[in-house]
């Protein structure tokens, strides 16, 4: 039997409106010991998208990321504003990001970025029947370059670690699980 | 052509040794814009262990998670010591986590926790021939149940969104498409 642990003080240590809070809580644990300054992460939760076209492509964006110090490669996503729901804010990323706009949405899951610290969630969707639609403008603060590729392209980047970030890998990997599912059932329903 | 960022002044605003450390800098874009107070959050690095027995079932370790406020089932993981490779860090977390040793060690890949913020990286393993060779021993806060579950339930328990942190979705994900390779490799020769 796993029981929760229970909060006694919550204290903040530091705010930064909307992009984090952190903070430390002293704690009961279920056998009774204080755990005092336990920290806590509060970032944004933020929607990403794994865009595939009907002609089994997708979009990985090259950018400089200052916290990685690299250019990585990054599938569309961004921070959910405030009160929009996750799928809203997928779409959005997808459109000013990449241009794109998508037929179908598939829910990948919500994920806890951080399981100690608590850290924002990702929403994750693969979005099939993806095309161009329109020119992107993300108005983010990071030069952007969009590449379009076979699925299996992308694939191997991952492979490759070219693909440095824990969220898009994340993305993709739960993406492909997605697929081979779908493929699955289309075979068995054929 | 895309462009790193260059730092010009670098702060420290929060420090909590060994655990974590939040500042910030003032960045000047590739366009030449300044921006002020760009947050970092450096947090440790840490390993993170998909391990397969021979006849195909893994470890799912359900424990209390205080950032998630949830029960959640999630892959042997931990911080790197100091001086610790992130390779024996993975196999001292699955003896201590799961009493588990395995024979082969498949690097999964190093990855980023987010990109903005630079928080610490994740490397994480596909483990096979694993098998249990003592008690697991955690030393951990949390109480842990383990799971020895066939591999496909695993991806099953993902599926229905019991896999709740985004480190041991990543882990699976990657692991899964790590096995696809293997399985083609081994067609493909055999």
């Amino acid at each position: 039997m796993i029981h929760p642990w229970k909060t006694l003080a919550r204290r903040v240590l530091l705010r930064r409106p909307p992009w984090f809070e952190i903070g430390e809580e002293d704690v009961r644990l279920p056998d009774g010991r204080i755990v005092e300054n336990f920290t806590w992460i509060s970032t944004r939760d933020f929607a990403i998208v794994v865009p595939v076209t009907d002609d089994d492509r997708t979009i990985l964006i090259r950018s400089y990321k200052h916290g990685v110090r690299a250019i990585s490669r990054s599938f569309p996503a961004g921070y959910l504003e405030a009160n929009e729901e996750p799928l809203a804010a997928a779409k959005r990323e997808l459109r000013e990001e990449a241009g794109w706009d998508a037929d179908d949405w598939v829910p990948l899951g919500r994920f806890v970025v951080d399981g100690n610290y608590g850290s924002g969630a990702m929403h994750a969707y693969l979005a099939t029947g993806a095309r161009k639609v329109a020119e992107p403008e993300s108005g983010d603060l990071e030069e952007m370059e969009l590449e379009c590729v076979p699925w299996g392209d992308a694939v191997a980047s991952l492979r490759r670690g070219e693909v440095q970030q824990l969220a898009s890998a994340a993305a993709l990997g739960l993406a492909c699980l997605a697929r081979a599912a779908m493929s699955e059932r289309t075979a068995r329903s054929g």
